[in-house]
């Protein structure tokens, strides 16, 4: 009734921004991702005890809050539905990179909780299965059950048994590939994810030509990780971005996520790249400020440097492409 | 051969951002505006000579740039060729408002020019000719030809005779109206208006279903405007505002003309709304980060307090609704 799982972030490159059903969390259209090494991690045990009272959650060693208890324990409940179980459980979990990075991400949390959730509870899913568990967590988790490069299908099915992850490329195959990130700030966001894109979905007058154009850079995306074409990704990776954080500002309330300092390294990623003649870097931003910098290792040191020069940056880290949950 | 005439800004609530036709200036869509009051206005006068081997232009007492100049000296073509005169003429302009001060519009400039060049030469233009022909100049002059609310009319067809614009309501039948000015930042913006718009209609996914909303918050806005409904009129100016500027991130490259300081705005407005529970305020941004709070004058006064106390705000202004351009 005890099981231990570790599984890393991954940033999107086509973005999850909108759900056609909240309850299932089924999006709006499919995303495509590269998983993180294990610098973005996040390891959880998750143990079943009949004796306890209630679910209990210990984030970064110290008792997690009220709302995150509750939403690890609804999904628990999930987890027990599904085994035939009615236990309680003692959840400890804990990050490989600070929480307060402004980078602490559900995606990891969740893989690694469906994995050593499902298999506490004695369940002995498939990939595909868990993927469609930590779905339910969070919809991003479920892109890191695989490493690599990693498309979660939209899926059309009212019941969601189409909608789940599967992997594009293994980590192995574009292992030159990076993301150096910088930190400009490491307030927690205002609006959260689930709640954002709710308020866009209703609200913005933009949202359905966005699924439009998303629909022709997935199919631009997958043949750039196919062939490795760093150089004809990138602009679709930065497009992407830009068009999420459009429908954001246009959305009613205006949501926006990005500083001075995003829109000061948008137009740095702008400069380098016409510097070298070709597209050595592009930026993603999620629903936060931080920028994610794709590049080639070649270039990585020069866009470190860069980046650490920019006004604004506190911190950088680079991180290469990682691998999908496991057990530990 | 000599006339001087004078004009006023104006502020658009539903904006021109896109063209159908470049050369003759006609606008993807129609848009709406307040012409200001005497503090945001230019005066120019025009005299042609025989004896002058070119144009000249005299800008707030000094020498324009040279691609200021030959900007007049082709308007001047259009009111010559119009006229059937050949005479260069030299051009004296000056606005009551500091150039350096970010709100520099050619929206009077272009109306009080083509009122002055016009008189000079000889025509008799009616207010619709007048607006034809200031558009021909810049977009948005031809809306400053009238004084209080005005919509310059798209138009269908190809030679552009059905575009100008008309006046909505006169200056006097929203006396209360409000727009406080909010200064950020007195850069020159580094992407022109015209060359912005033209690139996002290329590159933006979303330029066509803005014109769609567009259409949409126009009817609203008339609306409104004929009833004075300034709670109907806020929201849809916000709106509005949010989705140009997010046509524009969308737009490739990105165009951000927001700064910190624009955003932090837009949530004080947001708040100030929220603490009043009605719309006491509308914000919107033109091609720059400087912020037009419209309102009604019993709120100006702590609309401008809260602005004044802002961080990254350097100057307010407070203008009412003002007249149409005329001959002095």
């Amino acid at each position: 009734m005890r099981a231990t799982a570790s599984a890393n972030s991954n940033i999107a490159i086509i973005k999850y921004w909108g759900q056609r059903d909240e309850k299932l969390v089924l999006p709006s259209n499919s995303s495509i991702s590269f998983t993180m090494d294990g610098q973005l991690s996040t390891k959880t045990t998750v143990e079943f005890d009949r004796l306890l009272a209630k679910d209990g959650l210990v984030l970064d060693g110290a008792p997690a809050k009220d709302n995150e208890t509750a939403r690890v324990s609804a999904f628990l409940d999930l987890v027990r539905k599904k085994a035939g179980i009615t236990a309680r459980a003692k959840v400890v979990s804990s990050n490989t990179f600070p929480k307060s990075a402004g980078l602490a991400s559900s995606a990891s949390g969740f893989a690694a909780l469906a994995a050593a959730a499902s298999k506490a509870a004695g369940l002995d899913l498939g990939q595909k299965e868990l993927s469609m568990l930590a779905r339910r967590g969070s919809g991003s988790a479920s892109r890191s059950i695989f490493g690599g490069c990693v498309e979660w299908r939209a899926g059309k099915k009212k019941d969601g048994t189409d909608c789940y992850a599967e992997q594009l490329s293994p980590p192995g195959k574009w292992r030159d590939l990076r993301n150096v990130i910088a930190i400009s700030s490491m307030d927690e966001k205002k609006v959260g994810s689930a709640a954002g894109m709710k308020v866009s979905a209703k609200t913005s007058s933009l949202f359905a030509a966005r699924l439009g154009a998303v629909e022709k850079r997935l199919a631009l995306v997958r043949r750039a990780v196919r062939e490795r074409d760093f150089e004809a990704m990138a602009p679709v990776i930065m497009q992407e971005s830009d068009s999420m954080h459009a429908v954001m500002l246009d959305s009613w309330p205006p949501i926006v996520y990005l500083n001075e300092t995003s829109f000061r390294i948008m137009r740095l990623v702008r400069e380098l790249n016409e510097s070298h003649g070709k597209y050595a870097a592009a930026y993603t931003f999620d629903a936060g400020p931080n920028a994610h910098v794709y590049t080639i290792a070649r270039y990585a040191p020069e866009i470190r440097k860069a980046l650490a020069e920019l006004s604004g940056v506190m911190k950088i880290m680079e991180c290469g492409i990682g691998e999908g949950v496991r057990f530990v």
